[in-house]
């Protein structure tokens, strides 16, 4: 008996999607299910009373910047990053391989989400430009400077597992090399036999019975190369699996699709980094469990807010005497209380009230909305839903 | 019968403190108070429910900064600044007069108190070293440049009273010239008896029943001056009085007795912008019944924690491995569900959660030092509780 449980409570007819229960040590996650990112150990401007209340129902933490500030070791002296951050629910924790890759060798390949994802750091990084020459992979692991003063560190794959162990999370992940959907072929098939045995090598420096482990899926866009690692990383008896690599929208139906008809039905799948609404529908169908993302907090504390009728900026002039919520019928703490008028407000005077009241609504929207497909999987609603909801997001 | 009550519960023997309770059109307070302040219409970073949750009775606006972000206009339509803002308690906004004359006249004397206040404008204002020569007092208001965008604007006591109306809050007070106290003699005479001409425009152009206006007395640190000020001020019936401009800690406690002396035992004193603990000690003995400043979170965003041991400044490296919360015995949010290793990692990080926590404890701990003072009026032991907090607080 693993750290957790999983099982299938209705399957989706015609296609990939199910709806499932998964017991961690720290609570139940009713799958699908968005998992918000607490990247330092907090949800970007709101408290885990404000997580659990908008509908959240576990959160994922970055090792890699856990890592580099404050350290692991203080997670580990604090009894795990659930009670270093006062959560008491699911926990996750990434290894740090995606950040890893995403601040150095990525880079010089114009990959579009690796290099909105590098944004945020270079903001805090004047050195961020000698990163793409900086981040050297070997067969052991991977050498790479921090983000934030420069300094040199390694990663191996037992280094990640044992710093997610300090970490403390209830689920955590082996770990792989994240590369470019440009790679030659013959790179990528290097890439990933290193990540198949990084794999191995994560599973065999595992020692917490109360963690469980996710083995990572690669092989870019090339389907017998995804179909190759979702057979090897099936072979280990991971707890889960997660389906990582960057996809272009078109390939990522097939790839998933493919990658999920071959992982163990039984055991839950999460998919790293994807938080677009469109990506959120297509994955639930292609059986995708959990979904990461840090794109609906970032757009929100820019003042984009998601709606069912597409994106809003809440700082445009149309906004300025609207005394009417974000979205009507939401029932989210901002848009219960708040008028568009008084968030354009607080966004134009940059109040930091503002990019937390706007952290609220997306998180709830986004959540809710992965709920609501969880509930039309449950009723054989989910095509008409997903069909519906597009109509109206997409016309905007 | 007024916009407001007020009546004494307790009187401080042998001084001229006193416990009382201030009825407004939005709840009661009971006094002496502090008055956090919402510059923008929100208490930075914390939303109306935590202002609530920690203890405050009562929030101040800004009207200057309000007046040129939204605009006053907005606030009307939303049927009052804090209808506006989500906030059900009772409100004040001050005239305006203070920052209109901090981001002028007042910054070539050298006057801490205004240039620290002024700091935080100079941060968002690359033009704020030209506005000493930019705001112009004649007998019939000040034209002055906004701090956001450099153009040029014009107050009067009409048209300050006017936006107070609009604004919409419990309690505003009449526009006042704040003059530096290092002004001549000769000059400050002057400036005082436009301030009271001022302060009878301002009584004259109040309309609105629903609000109290307060006069204020000013005359800098001339005690016969704000003797002369207490009395003109006081001869006008106006719901209660503001003590305004910059004081030595010397001056503070002769000429802030002095003045309530002269002032009616029988309506509010709220003494403006002082938020120091000494001067709320010094403040309450005197018969100051409200205080606003936004000093304590100000410095909350800073990392600088209040406690009964003095200030501590959470990002020096002695907290990083502290699983405590930063004032033991404390009730606040932050100190229940926190530890110091939490918040220092938050401000290391610069995490927005951490702002938020740490303005929290502040304001609970400043509301609540100022309702212990209440309490120790009421049950007699005031002097004894002052020397035993300032004693702690002092040796830090």
């Amino acid at each position: 008996m693993g750290a957790i449980t999983f099982s299938i409570e209705k399957r989706l007819k015609g296609a990939l999607g199910r709806a499932g229960i998964l017991t961690t040590p720290h609570g139940v996650v009713r799958t699908p299910a968005f998992v918000p990112v607490g990247t330092l150990a907090t949800v970007k401007s709101i408290t885990p009373e404000e997580v659990k209340a908008l509908g959240a129902q576990i959160v994922l933490a970055n090792t890699y910047h856990l890592y580099l500030q404050p350290g692991e070791a203080i997670m580990a002296k604090a009894g795990g990053v659930g009670k270093f951050m006062h959560y008491s629910g699911p926990t996750m924790t990434d290894s740090g391989g995606f950040q890893v890759f995403s601040l150095g060798f990525a880079r010089g390949h114009g990959i579009t989400k690796v290099l909105k994802e590098e944004k945020a750091h270079v903001q805090r990084d004047e050195a961020a430009s000698e990163h793409s020459k900086l981040v050297r992979v070997d067969e052991d692991g991977v050498t790479f400077l921090s983000h934030i003063d420069g300094s040199t560190h390694r990663f191996t794959p037992e280094r990640s597992i044992e710093m997610q162990e300090n970490i403390g999370a209830d689920i955590i992940f082996a770990f792989d090399e994240c590369t470019s959907p440009l790679l030659s072929r013959e790179k990528m098939e290097a890439s990933l036999a290193r990540t198949h045995r990084w794999a191995q090598r994560s599973f065999d420096a595992h020692t917490r019975k109360d963690q469980a482990l996710f083995g990572i899926v690669q092989g870019g866009r090339y389907p017998d190369l995804r179909k190759q690692s979702a057979e090897y990383i099936a072979s280990i008896d991971f707890d889960g699996f997660g389906i990582g690599g960057s996809f272009d929208k078109e390939d990522m139906t097939t790839i998933v699709g493919l990658v999920n008809k071959i992982l163990p039905e039984e055991k839950p799948r999460h998919m790293l980094g994807i938080g677009e609404i469109e990506d959120l529908f297509e994955g639930v169908e292609q059986g995708i469990d959990l979904f990461d993302c840090a794109h609906p907090t970032r757009i929100a504390r820019n003042g984009t807010i998601l709606t069912a009728h597409g994106k809003r900026d809440i700082l445009k002039a149309e906004h300025r005497e609207k005394f009417e919520p974000i979205e009507e019928g939401c029932g989210c703490y901002t848009c219960t209380n708040y008028t568009k008028a008084y968030l354009h407000h607080l966004f134009k005077a940059k109040e930091l009230l503002g990019y937390r009241l706007a952290t609220i609504h997306n998180l709830y929207f986004i959540v809710h909305l992965v709920d609501a497909m969880r509930a039309a999987i449950i009723d054989d609603s989910f095509f008409d839903f997903k069909k519906e909801f597009l109509a109206i997001y997409q016309a905007g």
